[in-house]
C-alpha cells in the first residue's frame, strides 16, 4: 500500500504571502507549485523550490490561464494553441528555478479554471498533454480521477497518476459533487482521514448518496492555506503511517 | 576568419507585431528571442522558435527587467537576487519552447536596461552570469566588448562572448559612443559594413576621433527592425560572404 | 436625417503601434478608446485623447476584461461585481486623461469579448450599464442593436444608442450573421456604403437571405485597422456627405 | 490646534490581503489608496472605498510606479511624460470608484519609489504636481516636508500639504534620518506618540542629533500593516485626543 499527498504551494506573490507553506511540507509528498500566470513570481518560486528541496518533496508545475488578478480562478476562452504555449513556457520557467537548485521536475498539474475545463474539455486537456510531452516526456501528467485529463494523457502517450480529493463528496459516477451543492466539502478532520484511508486500502470511497464507488487514484490532492486544513494534513498523514500506507512521491 | 551576426527577434507581443524577422533571419546565425518581460509572450515565443527553426539559425534568451509597456529599456532598481530569479525563469521559459521544437539554447544576451546595467554594473552582471551558469553551464553568456560582462563571466566560470555593435562609434577605450552624441549611430550602410569588415580581418576598428582601438569580438550585434536595418544586415553579410568570412553561430 | 460614425481607436501600446488612427480620424465622428486592459497605456491613451481632441471627434471609453496577451477578444468567466468594478476603473483613466485635456467622455462601449458577452448576457449587460450610471449619468452607453445591452440600459435608466455594423451581414431578426459563416463580413466598399445609407435614410437594411430587416442605429460601426477599412470609412463618410446626411457625434 | 493622519490603504491585490485596514481606519482620518500599479486592483479598490466611506475618512489616490510584482518600491527610470500619464490615469481610476460610492478625492500621494524620487528629484515631482493640476486643482498633493515635492506643488499652483512620519527620525536639515542608519526608525510606541504631540503642539521635533528642527507638517503619516503599527496609531490618536488637538482631514 503506498500513496502520494500532493498539495498546492508557492502561492504568494511579490510582497503578498499565501499558504502555510512551511506548515504543510512536513506532512505532503508532492507540491505543485505555481508558476507566476495565477500567482507567485520568480522570487517567490526559487523560494518555495528551496523550501521544497530542504522537505525533500516532490516538485510539479502548476499551470495555468495568464490571471493574476482573477487567481486563475476564472475560465477563459484560450485557444488550444495558446494553451499548449503557455503551458510549456510555465514548465519550462519552473524546471529552470529547479535545476538551479539540483533539482528535476516529477509532475505537471493545472491549477485552478484550467484544471476544471481540463476536467471535461478535451481539447483543453490535450493541449496540457501535448505541451508536457513535448518538454519533457518523462513528466507525469496529474488528472482528475475518470476525468478527460486521463484519456488525453493517453492518447498523447504521456505518463499520468489520478488524483482523488481528500475533502470532497464523489457522485456513484466518481465524480466531484459540485461545491454549490451541500455536503460537496468535507470538514470533518477525521471523517476526512478515514475517507482517504478507506480508498487507499479498498480502492473505493463512500458517495454522498451511501454507495460506494471505486477510484484508481494514486495521489491525493490536499490543502495547505488554512491552519484548519494543515490539521487535516497532520491527521491525514498521521493515520497512513499509522496503517503503515508508504506515503512517497508517485514519481519514486 | 569567422564571425556570428546576432539579432534581436521574437519582439511581438499578443496581436501585435515588431520587427521584420522574416527578412532579417537569412543573413543572421544567432538570435536573441525575447521572453516574454519586455516583449513576446508563449504563443508568440513559439512561433518565433519555429521560425529560427527553420532558417537554421541558433538562438538564445533574451531576458530583461518586467517592464512590458516600457519595452525594457527603463532601468530599474532591482535586486541581485531578483534579477538572478527573473533570469533563470526567462532562459527556463525559452528553453522549453526550443525543447518542444527539438532544439537547445546557444546563450543568453540580456536586453535593454538590464543590458545597459550589466555593462558597467558588476553585481548585475554577475547575477546573470550565475543566473546562466546555475540553469545550464553549456550557455553562452553575450558580453558587450570589455565590459563588465567580461568579467562577471569569467568569475562564474561561464562560457562568453563579446559582442561589437555594427553601427555604432566607439571611443578610444572601446567603449560606445554614448547615443546622444553626434556621430554615436553610423547610417550608412557601406561604411557599416566595411567597419565590420575591417573588424573581423584586423581585430581593430576606427575610434569617433580618428584613431583606432582593438576589439576581441566574436559576434556583431545588429537589428531587424526597420527596412533600413534589414537593408544593413543583407549588406553586411554580401560583403563578409565576399570575403571568404566563415559566418556562423559562435556556439559552432 | 443624421448619423454618428464610431471606430476603435487608441490601441497601440507602449513601442507596439496598432491601427491607422490618423488616416481614419477625419471621416469618423465618434472614438471607442483603449484603457489599458485589451490595449493602450496611459501614455497612448494621452496621445489618442490629443489627436481626438485635434480632430473634434468624440470620446467614448472601450473597457474590457483585463487581457493585454490576448486582446480582449478572450470571453472570461468574470463575476458581474468584477466587472461593474473594471468597467468604472477604465472610464474614470480615460475621463481623468480627457479632463487634462479639457475634454469630456460621450459615451462607453464594451470592447471584444465584453461585448459579445453583454449581447446576449443580461447579468453582463446590467454590471456595464450599473457602472456606467454610478460613474457619470449623462454618458451614453453604445449598445448592438436589438441586444441584451438595450434592456439593461433601459433597466438602469442609463441613456443609450444602437449601433449597426457597416461591414457585417444581419439575420431576418436584426442579429449579426456569425463570423464563421460564409457572406458574414461584406468586402465591397460601394456595397457596405450604399447599406449604411440604406439603413440611415430608410431604417432597413437587407438580410442575408434577401429579406429586409428593420435596425433602430444612432451610430454605425466602422474599423480603421486596415487600408482597406479606412479606405471603406472615407467612401461610406463620401456618401453619407454626398446625400446630405448629418455626419455628427450622437451626444451632440 | 489640527492634524491630519494620513495611513496607505488597499493594498490587497486578487485574492491577496496586505495591511489591518479595517483595525487602523477608526484612527486615521485621511486614506492613501492603491490604485493598481503597485497594489491592489478595481474589486479591492472599491472595497477600500466603500470602507472608507463607512469609516468617514477622506480619501487620496496613491499612485505608483507600473511595478505590482515590486510592490512599487523600485525605483524606475520613467520619463516625465510618462510619470505623468500614469499619474493622471490613477488618479482618474480611483476618483471614478469614489463617486460611484458618492464621494470626492481630496489628495494625491506618490507611492514607495516615486515618492522618494519626487522627494530629490525635481522633474518627477513636478511631473506629479502637473497631473495632479490637470486632472482637478482642488485636489491637494501630499508632500514630504521641505522636499522638491513642495516646491513643485508651488510652481505647478498646485494646493498642498507636508507631511512628517510619526515614527521617523529627522537630521538638523529636517530630512528623514536614511533606513539603513541606526535609529533611523522609531520603534516605541509612547515616544513616537510624544513626539507627534511635541510636533503639533511647537512645530519642531526632536533631531536624531539631540537637535531640534522645525516641521511644518499638516499631516502625520502613520502605518496600518502590523499589529504593531496599529497599536501605534491608537496611541498617537489617544494621546491627541487627550490633549484636544482636532484630529481631521487637512481638506476639511
Amino acid at each position: 500500500m503506498r500513496i502520494d499527498l500532493n498539495c498546492d504551494m508557492g502561492e504568494s506573490f511579490g510582497v503578498y504571502t499565501l499558504g502555510l507553506d512551511e506548515a504543510a511540507l512536513p506532512y505532503v509528498t508532492s507540491v505543485n507549485v505555481a508558476c507566476g500566470f495565477h500567482a507567485s513570481d520568480p522570487g517567490n518560486m526559487l523560494k518555495t523550490v528551496r523550501q521544497a528541496k530542504q522537505y525533500k518533496v516532490a516538485i510539479g508545475a502548476h499551470p495555468s490561464f495568464p490571471d493574476l488578478v482573477g487567481f486563475g480562478r476564472r475560465a477563459m476562452a484560450a485557444s488550444a494553441e495558446e494553451i499548449y504555449a503557455d503551458v510549456i513556457y510555465q514548465i519550462g520557467a519552473l524546471a529552470a528555478i529547479c535545476k538551479a537548485e539540483g533539482l528535476v521536475l516529477q509532475h505537471v498539474k493545472a491549477h485552478g479554471a484550467l484544471y476544471n475545463m481540463a476536467e471535461k474539455d478535451g481539447i483543453v486537456a490535450a493541449a496540457i498533454a501535448e505541451a508536457i510531452k513535448s518538454v519533457d516526456p518523462s513528466l507525469y501528467m496529474v488528472c482528475s480521477c475518470g476525468s478527460a485529463m486521463v484519456k488525453a494523457a493517453q492518447s498523447a502517450g504521456v505518463r499520468y497518476v489520478e488524483e482523488a480529493f481528500a475533502d470532497r463528496a464523489y457522485t456513484r459516477e466518481g465524480t466531484l459533487v459540485p461545491r454549490k451543492q451541500a455536503g460537496a466539502v468535507i470538514h470533518d478532520v477525521r471523517e476526512v482521514a478515514a475517507r482517504v484511508l478507506q480508498l487507499i486500502t479498498t480502492g473505493r470511497v463512500g458517495t454522498i448518496d451511501g454507495a460506494e464507488v471505486a477510484l484508481a487514484a494514486q495521489t491525493i490532492c490536499v490543502h495547505g492555506d488554512t491552519p484548519g486544513a494543515v490539521e487535516m494534513i497532520k491527521e491525514i498523514r498521521t493515520q497512513l503511517d499509522r496503517e503503515g500506507v508508504d506515503v512517497v512521491p508517485f514519481g519514486k
